[in-house]
C-alpha cells in the first residue's frame, strides 16, 4: 500500500482524504447504476477507487443483502478483490475449497462410498484459492470501498426504475425516473450521462432496451439450502458431489466460519409451462430429500439459515448495450447492461457471482476512463464485444455441466467422466480461461512466443518477485490496482541491470523524453507521471546486484504535490522458490519482453523491449492525445545528472 | 474463523452478538486499567475477547493516539496480533523490514560506503514478518476489538488518576478517584477487583505503589523524527544503520505507505543534571544533523510529520504487582504495573511497545481465569515473576545494544563487531527469545528431547499443517486464538490413525470419560467440552491416509445451543515443503509429545502421550475443580458408538 504522498495524514490509510469527497445525491451524474448486487457493486466500487466522476446506485431493496444467494469465489475473483485491496478479508473469513470428493452408489447397490477424491485447484493456477463466503459480505467490502474511496458512493435503496429515455436527440444525458417504495406516490428522477443496468435476470433497463434473455430454461428443479446440521458423513467439510442411484444427486458446499454448509438438491423435472413456484417446495421437502440422498448417513438438520428452490437457466442477450449492430460504427453505447440482467447460470458450476463481477470489472475502467477524457469513446463498444462472447461460452459450459450433473450415471464409466469432465473444467471454472479476442485493446499474438505464459487476452498471471528498493517479496499483482490505469510492464534481457547501455535504459529514455512516448502523450500535463500508465521493470538479476542509483530517472518518478520519489516501480526475479516469474510465465530470458496490461489486469499487448512506435501506435489507438509538454525526467529529483 | 455455533446470523463475523453486550461504563468493575497506551490496549482487547468480565479503561489523553511514537512490530508481536485475528490488517498495511544495511565512513575517511547488508529476521524464526507500523494504527485495531467483543470496552479520555486506595482491609476492592480534565474541578470515582497501571513512565499507578524505576539513565541525547524527504542515499527504504566518522550515527526506519521515514539521530551527550528539553532541540536541527550524516548524500525534507528528542533510559522496576516479597504467599496481588510504568527502553533496539504488549498477553488471561473462577489466585504471582525477569534481561540487552549503537566505530574490526552483535541479537529483538522459568505454569524440561523445537517456556513455534476435515492448509497457530483458553497439543507417534489400539485414542478415552480427565475436572458442566481446555491432535500420516469417522468422539465434539459438530480439532502433517511440523519442530516420530500451551500461547508443559497423572496434576495445580459430572463423549453427536 502506498499512501503519504502529499503530506502525512493520520488514520485508516484505507479511507481517502474526507476534503476530497464529492457531492453525494447529485440530480445529473456521470453514471447511474441500477443495481446493488455483484455487477452494480464492482462497478461503483471501481468507480469510487478511481474517483473524479459521480456516481449514483439504486437499488429496488430496501437495504443491503443480508443472506443467501451466490457463495462461490472464483480464483479470478480473489485477484480482482486482491487489485480492490480488501482479498486479506476474504481470506480470512471465507471457506477454502481445497479438494472436491465425489461420491455414489456402492458397488454393491447400497450406501455411498467415495469415488474419488481431486485437488479442486490445479497447481499454480493462481496464487489466490478457491473460496466460498456469503454475497452479502462481498457487498458489505464493496459499500466499503464505496464510502472509503475519494468520491463517497452511497446507494439509494427502495427505488424502483420506472422509466428510462434520452434526454434529447443528441443522446448524450438519460433521464431515469424511479418510483420511491418507501413513500408510495413518490418518484425521484436523475439525469445521467451512462447508465447501466445490474438489475438481474427480470432487468427492466434490459426490458427498456428491448433486449432479450435467449436460450432455453432447462426443466430440471433444485433446491438450495444453508443449514447448520449434525451428520456422520465425512466428507461435510469438503465440496462433495454426491450421486445416488435411487435418491438423486446434491453437491455439498462447505461454508465459512465451519459450521454452515450449503446443499444444493436435484428436485423432479418440471413439465410444460410448469415453474419451480408452482412446486410448492418447502424446507423440509429439501431436507427430506438430502437424507434420502445421503443415506446410510444421517443428517439432522438443526437451523435452516436460508433456502431457495429455482430450475436452472442458461440465457444471454444478443447484446449488452443500447447501441443496435448496424449503428456500432457511428453512435457510442450510452445504456449497458450487466451480470444476470444480460446473462443467466446455473449456480451449480458456481459462475454467476464472478460472471457478473468479471462484467462490470470489464465496463468500469472503460467508462472511467472516457468520462475523464483520457480514452477514445469508442473503447466502450468493446465492453458488450467481450463480455458477450464470454457470456455465451459460459452459458454452452454451464449447459454440458449442468447437464452432466443430472445425469444419473448407470456406471463406472459414466462417473468416471463426469469426473473428468469436472477437473477438465477446474481453469474454466477458477476463472482464467476468459480469453479476449483481439480488438482495439487486445493486440495481435505475433510475439506471444517471447512470453507464452502470459498470454494476449489473458488475465496477467501473477509470481512471486522482491521489490529493488525494500527487498519485499511480494506478488507482482500488489502493483496492478485496480486504479483505472494501464500498466507497462517491461521484463528485462538476463544482462540488463538497467545501466545506460542497456534496453530498459533506452526504453527508458524513449518513455520519459520522446515526443512519441505514450507515457507524455497521453497524461495530462498536472498529472503525476504514472497518472495514466504506470511503467514497471521486473529484472532478472538479483536485487543485491543492482543498484538503485544506477536506474533511469522514469523509474523513480517524483510525485504528488512535494515531488516524493516513488519507489516502487522496479522488481527483481526471486529465485528462492528454485524457479521465478521468467521461468513460471516463459519469458524469454535473452530478449525480455514487454506486456502492456489493462486496468482490469488483461494482457493487451506484447512487444519486444525496443518496438517503441508499436507501442506508441497501441496506446494511441485506445487514449487521447494530452500534450504533455515537460519530459517525465525534468520533473524527477533523481533525473538530470543520472539520466542516461 | 469459526463462527455461526449458535445459529446463523448475518453481517461481519468480526462483531460479537450485540445482545450480549455488557453494560459499559459500571461504577464496580472486575477491572480498571489506567493507560490506553500498547500494554492498556492488549489488556483490554485480551478482557474484551475472553468476556464475561466487566472492565474500563481510562486515558489521561483527550482522544486516541494519532501520530508518532514507537512504530517497530516484532514477529512475536505479530503472532500475537494473529491470535488476536487482525494480523493481516498490519501485514496489509505495514513497512516489512526485510535486510538491513550498514554504512560507515568510506576507507579513503570521505563519503559514505555500504559496508554490509544482511537478512532483518534469520529464516524460520518465525512465520511472521518483522514489520514498522504507526503505533497509532496498532492502537485502532485494538479499539475495534474492544468494539467487537462480547462486552464493548470503550475508553474513558480525559480521566487523570488522582488516588488509588484500597476500599478495606480485605483488600478486595480498589476504589480509583479520577480527575476529569475535561470538565475542571469534577471527579469521577469507580471501584475495580483488579487495578492495571499501564500509564507510562511517569505512572500514577507505580508512585502510588511506592516502586521505583531503577537503572541509569543514559546521558546521550536522540533525536527521532517522521518525514517525507527527497534524497538520492539508495537504501532509503531499508532499515539502515548509519556511522559517519566525523557526523555521529543514524538509524533510518522507513514507514508504512512508501514514502514516509523515521530517522532516529544521535546527539550530543548530556551533561550532568541537564534534561533532553534543556537543550532545544528543534526539527531544524534534527534535520541538519541528518544532512550531515548522510553527506555526501542528498537529504530535502519536504514535511515533517513528527519528532521528538529524548534521552535512553534503561530502567526496571522490583515488582510489577502490589505485593511485597515477603507477603507473596499469603496475599494475592491486586494492583499490577505493566509497560513502560515498571521498564523502560531504548527505542534503538525496537523493544518498547513489544514487551508493553507482551506484559500484558501475559497478565490479561491470567487475570480472566482467575475472575472467571477458571483458576486459582496464586496464578497472578506469576505475572511479576514472569514479567520481571524478561524486562531485566531485555534492560541488559538493550545498554549494551545503546552503548555498541553510540560508540563511534573506530575499525573495521570495530564495526564487523557491531554487525556480529546486531546480527546475533536478531532472535531477541524478534520476540522470540523470551524464555519463561519454570512455575506454576511451567513444567520441567525433562520430556525436552522429544520435541526439541518446542521449548518449556517459550513460545508455541508454528509451523505449516493440513486440517484434516477440510484439507485447509494452515499454520497451527491459527488454532492458538487468544481466547484465554489452555490447549493441548497431541502429536500422534508414526503409526497413529486415530484408531482404538492407537495412542491417541486411548488418550481421548482418557481426556473424554476418566474421572482423573483435566477437561472434564476443569470445565463447568453448562460450557463446551473445549470452553476451559482446547484438545487438539497432529497426526504424522497424510490427511487423505486417515478417516474422519474413525477418529474418536473427542476430537468432533458437539458444541453450542444447537450441539453443532466441531471439525477443527484434527490436523496433519503437511509434507510437501519436503519438510513438514514433526520435523521443523524436533518433534520424536516414535514416540510422539504432549505440548500443554498457555493461552498466550507460551509452552507450559511437554509430556509422553500417555503420561496422563502427570497432565491431570499439571492442570490441578493451575485450574479450580468445576465437577463436570458428563463425560465428553456422551454429548457427542459423533460419539457412542465410534467411542473406543
Amino acid at each position: 500500500m502506498q499512501y503519504h504522498l502529499n503530506g502525512f495524514r493520520s488514520g485508516d490509510p484505507n479511507c481517502a482524504n474526507l476534503s476530497e469527497t464529492m457531492t453525494a445525491r447529485a440530480d445529473t451524474v456521470d453514471v447511474a447504476i441500477i443495481g446493488c448486487g455483484p455487477a452494480g457493486l464492482t462497478l461503483a466500487a471501481q468507480l469510487a477507487t478511481i474517483g473524479g466522476i459521480s456516481v449514483r446506485i439504486f437499488d429496488r431493496k430496501s437495504r443491503p443483502l443480508e443472506v443467501g444467494q451466490a457463495d462461490g469465489v472464483a480464483c479470478r475473483s480473489m485477484e480482482m478483490f486482491e487489485a480492490f485491496g480488501f482479498v486479506e478479508k476474504v481470506l480470512k473469513e471465507a471457506y477454502w475449497v481445497n479438494e472436491t470428493t465425489f461420491w455414489r452408489t456402492g458397488t454393491d447397490g447400497a450406501g455411498l462410498a467415495r469415488a474419488d477424491r481431486i485437488q479442486d485447484v490445479e497447481d499454480a493456477l493462481s496464487h489466490q484459492p478457491h473460496v466460498i463466503l456469503s454475497q452479502a459480505r462481498i457487498h458489505d467490502f464493496y459499500l466499503d470501498i464505496m464510502r472509503n474511496g475519494s468520491g463517497t458512493i452511497d446507494p439509494d435503496y427502495s427505488r424502483n426504475l420506472a422509466e428510462v429515455k434520452f434526454c434529447d436527440d443528441s443522446k448524450s444525458l438519460i433521464f431515469l425516473n424511479f418510483e420511491c417504495l418507501d413513500s408510495p406516490g413518490k418518484h425521484e428522477t436523475v439525469c445521467a450521462r451512462y447508465v447501466v443496468g445490474c438489475d438481474g435476470a427480470r432487468s427492466t433497463v434490459r426490458t427498456i432496451l428491448g433486449h432479450e434473455l435467449k436460450g432455453h430454461a432447462a426443466r430440471q428443479l433444485w433446491g438450495v439450502m444453508d443449514v447448520l446440521a449434525v451428520t456422520d458423513f465425512p466428507d461435510i467439510r469438503l465440496k462433495c458431489a454426491v450421486q445416488s442411484a435411487r435418491s438423486g444427486s446434491l453437491l455439498i458446499i462447505p461454508r465459512e466460519g465451519g459450521y454452515l454448509v450449503r446443499l444444493y438438491i436435484e428436485l423432479d423435472e418440471l413439465r410444460g409451462a410448469e415453474r419451480a413456484s408452482d412446486r410448492e417446495v418447502t424446507s423440509e421437502l429439501l431436507e427430506r430429500k438430502a437424507r434420502e440422498i445421503l443415506f446410510p448417513y444421517t443428517f439432522d438438520v438443526r437451523e435452516v439459515a436460508w433456502w431457495s428452490a429455482y430450475e436452472i437457466g442458461q440465457r444471454v442477450c444478443d447484446a449488452f448495450d443500447d447501441v443496435p449492430a448496424g449503428e456500432r460504427s457511428s453512435r457510442i453505447p450510452r445504456i449497458f447492461i450487466a451480470g444476470d440482467a444480460c446473462h443467466t447460470h446455473s449456480p451449480k458450476a458456481g459462475q454467476g457471482m464472478n460472471v457478473s463481477m468479471a462484467d462490470t470489472f470489464n465496463l468500469g475502467w472503460k467508462l472511467a476512463a472516457v468520462i475523464r477524457g483520457q480514452a477514445r469513446p469508442e473503447l466502450l463498444h468493446t465492453y458488450s464485444e467481450e463480455r458477450r462472447a464470454k457470456a455465451k461460452e459460459l452459458i454452452d459450459f454451464d449447459r454440458d455441466m449442468a447437464r452432466l450433473f443430472s445425469e444419473k450415471p448407470s456406471s463406472t464409466k459414466e462417473t468416471a467422466q463426469f469426473q473428468r469432465y469436472f477437473q477438465k473444467h477446474g481453469r474454466y471454472t477458477a476463472g482464467v480461461e476468459t480469453t479476449y479476442d483481439r480488438s482495439l485493446i487486445v493486440g495481435a499474438p505475433e510475439h506471444q512466443g517471447m512470453a507464452t505464459g502470459l498470454r494476449m487476452g489473458t488475465r496477467f498471471h501473477s509470481a512471486p518477485v522482491i521489490r529493488l528498493a525494500d527487498a519485499k517479496p511480494m506478488q507482482l499483482s500488489e502493483a496492478l490496482a485496480a486504479d483505472g490505469r494501464f500498466r507497462i510492464v517491461a521484463f528485462a534481457d538476463r544482462n540488463d541491470d538497467g545501466g545506460p547501455d542497456g534496453r530498459i535504459a533506452a526504453l527508458c529514455r524513449f518513455l520519459g523524453s520522446d515526443p512519441c512516448s505514450p507515457v507524455l502523450r497521453h497524461t495530462p500535463q498536472d498529472a503525476d507521471p504514472d497518472a495514466v500508465i504506470d511503467f514497471r521493470v521486473v529484472f532478472q538479476k538479483s536485487h543485491r546486484q543492482l543498484d538503485l542509483n544506477a536506474m533511469p530517472g522514469i523509474l523513480l518518478p517524483a510525485k504528488g504535490k512535494l515531488g516524493l520519489t516513488d519507489y516502487e516501480k522496479i522488481f527483481c526475479a526471486d529465485p528462492r522458490a528454485g524457479t521465478d516469474i521468467f521461468d513460471m510465465r516463459g519469458v524469454d530470458r535473452e530478449t525480455g519482453v514487454l506486456i502492456v496490461v489493462r486496468p482490469d489486469q488483461f494482457v493487451a499487448q506484447l512487444l519486444p523491449i525496443d518496438e517503441y512506435m508499436a507501442l506508441s501506435d497501441f496506446f494511441g489507438g485506445i487514449l487521447i492525445i494530452q500534450h504533455r509538454f515537460q519530459p517525465v525526467t525534468a520533473i524527477s529529483a533523481h533525473g538530470v545528472d543520472r539520466e542516461h
